[in-house]
């Protein structure tokens, strides 16, 4: 396989067109971002545990049914992925109350919500991701009644899968983001990374971040938090 | 009928409680306040307008079948309402965008919508009044979900009503606010007011604003744009 031109530079990741019309090349890169990239820094290591551990994921999802744009794993920083026209719409499912919710609603954080909460913000960093309702989305044309009301079913089955799985390794999975894209035959696809930068981990019955948090909040040892993670993830299945 | 107790000064009205159980005394000020009081001032006949065009367009509503917490008019600044508990959600229906939703999702204002939005916004002025979507105010006990249907369904009838009714008087009603109550025996009733400052009244045609807009735009003659809806909608029909 031949790396072609990048398509586009993120906050976190490269993504590059290959010899293949079927697959994009996604490299990780080094740079941590919150705030909207308002707060930035660059951690050695962190390319490598995100891919790691968001290969492992969605190689997990795809065990148990759940499609994703992953095809493999090729390196220590990289993956093979299905390309797709991504919907500008961050999926957010939420099981414990934190971050932004808490500041917007002025509702306590740490309180178990009855049942999961799934939000949409519209993907634009210009306008700080707004949060809208569903109508938004159809009225202004970013997803139709239909694809809002799969992306709302496949993020609820990912989270009741991931809540499990990380449930195992003593871990709440508190709240995460998803992104979805279409393919070329307009199917709905699981895509872009699942990792401590898009996830709210905590251990378990405690409130201590092992994500992207320990970051927000200058709680130190970022690094370490990631690395916890991949531990636990690797030792859980020899050969995922 | 006697005045008690002033049970709640807002920015806008005073409530107070009356001899009658089943009956609030609502006084309208001549304050006008916008971007959640940070810009403020008086208006001498502010209250007496806003009061008029309100009660009319709650005893129209009632004529089309809308009933409402308005029981009558009694002089130029009060009326008599039904006590409920306020739903705590501002019921947004647009027909045009215009204002917040421009900035918060970068749409051009004066778009034409294919079919009325409906928004609910959590009433907490402390928060900036925030967007939320259906499962917040179900989840955070601000409402079921039978009464956001209800409230939904209240909101949409209103503004085919008044859409008519401003159009026969060369107004394009562009979007209001609504708020809702629920009565002792749990029924939602429309309640609070609907006026220039809880509107978007455009000149037919036109983007010239005759609304609380005069105000938070400095457009001046505010109160000359109130006292024409006033005017337009007292020739509309003798005895309203
Ligand atoms: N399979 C895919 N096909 C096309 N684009 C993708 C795919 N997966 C993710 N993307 C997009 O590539 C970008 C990934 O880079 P990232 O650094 O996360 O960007 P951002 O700064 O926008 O969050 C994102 O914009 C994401 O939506
Ligand atoms: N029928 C009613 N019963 C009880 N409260 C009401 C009724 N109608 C309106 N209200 C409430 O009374 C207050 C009206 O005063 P206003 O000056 O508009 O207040 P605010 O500053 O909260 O907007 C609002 O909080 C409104 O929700
Ligand atoms: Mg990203
Ligand atoms: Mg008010």
């Amino acid at each position: 396989m031949e790396i072609r031109e990048m398509l586009y530079e993120g906050k976190a990741k490269r993504l590059y067109s290959t010899d293949d019309p079927d697959a994009l090349y996604l490299k990780y890169k080094n740079s941590l971002t919150a705030f909207n990239a308002k707060k930035k820094a660059e951690m050695e290591g962190k390319g490598e545990l995100n891919n790691m551990i968001s290969s492992w994921i969605f190689k997990y999802l795809r065990s148990k049914g759940i499609d994703s744009h992953f095809i493999e794993r090729i390196d220590e920083l990289s993956q093979l992925v299905k390309p797709v026209t991504i919907v500008p719409l961050e999926v957010v499912v939420r099981n414990v109350t934190a971050g932004s919710i808490c500041r917007r609603l002025g509702v306590e954080e740490g309180m178990k919500l009855p049942r999961p909460l799934v939000e949409f913000y519209y993907k634009e960093d210009e306008l700080d991701d707004p949060l809208v309702i569903r109508d938004h989305a159809v009225l202004f044309g970013w997803a139709t009644d239909e694809e809002l009301d799969r992306m709302t079913e496949m993020a609820l089955t990912v989270d009741s899968v991931l809540t499990e799985l990380f449930s195992s390794i003593d871990i709440d999975l508190v709240d995460f983001k998803l992104e979805f894209g279409k393919d070329k035959e307009g199917n709905i696809l699981l895509a872009d990374e699942i990792s401590p930068d898009t996830c709210r981990f905590w251990q378990k019955g405690t409130r201590q971040s092992l994500d992207k948090d320990r970051f927000r909040k200058d709680l130190g040892d970022v690094l370490g938090a990631y690395r916890e993670i991949w531990r636990r993830l690797s030792e859980k299945k020899e050969d995922n």
